[in-house]
């Protein structure tokens, strides 16, 4: 059954699910960076059917997430290298994981990261990039940026789903 | 068809993406984050069919992610409202958008985050709990952590998945 695909709605949440929102991609993502590179590594490690990892590694490749390089040439054999724009999904991957780890890890966590560049296990944290603090719900007002098309602008302030840019008056200001 | 489960796995990106891994989950999540609490504006700032919608609405409620709460008694409706556990997830969405916002948005950012606690408008970023400086996959090593079951941990760190605590040798490290 096709889905409904969000790829092309003015939203970078539903854009970015478009291409990630199946219960598989994340965890090719995941091989990938634990170093894996290889068809049958992935098939091996995760237990997933080669019609479906055919299918994900061939999206992620399309996207320009993952890239197909020939490692050996008789027989041809590939491998698959995360490119710039796959590697800057680590960051999100470990904001997911940290709040798994918080929310769904009664045990503890099954997996520690531990931050070579100051010597420390840590924790991904998600924050300003202006200030540093932690970016919390409440301390956010959504506006309407460059991308997104006029009607859904005028929509989405006449029903006060975003407020008007510059942090003005919104419902989430008022929470 | 019932798709494989995730929710076991030890591993905190397999069990959030079971929970959040479809394609829908993440939007309605974004419409709570806008303040939307109610069936039937879910339903229509979303365009996502009755059926989709109960079920996934009664997915996050049953994992604890949204808190069904009567709002009105004759006759009895009820609204949608974030817990710590759904709220908690917002850094998560934020992060993902900012990724979206610089690899799927040739038009700019379709919405802006405005950060009223230091009046800037922002995009979220993902550092280290320690040193905040941004968690990038070239300065991070994984390593087993308490919820990893024993089995799981010896052929994660016999393969090179993972590398032993302390932050020593990895294939991270090799890169």
């Amino acid at each position: 059954m096709r889905r409904t695909s969000f790829a092309e709605w003015p939203c970078s949440i539903a854009r970015s699910v478009d291409l990630l929102g199946d219960w598989w991609t994340p965890l090719v993502l995941r091989e990938a960076f634990y170093g894996t590179r290889r068809f049958d590594d992935f098939e091996r490690v995760l237990g997933i059917g080669r019609n479906v990892l055919t299918q994900r590694l061939g999206r992620l490749v399309e996207e320009g997430v993952l890239e197909k390089v020939p490692y050996q040439q008789r027989p041809v054999r590939h491998e698959y290298l995360l490119t710039e724009k796959g590697t800057d999904l680590f960051p999100v991957l470990a904001a997911l994981s940290a709040w798994g780890d918080r929310w769904l890890a009664p045990a503890g966590p099954p997996v520690v990261l531990h931050h070579r560049a100051c010597d420390h296990d840590t924790r991904a944290v998600v924050v300003c990039e202006h200030c540093l603090a932690p970016l919390t719900l409440d301390d956010v007002t959504a506006t309407p940026g460059p991308g997104l098309p006029e009607k859904h602008r005028a929509a989405a302030l006449a029903t006060g789903r975003l407020a008007p840019p510059g942090g003005g008056d919104s419902r989430h200001a008022e929470r």
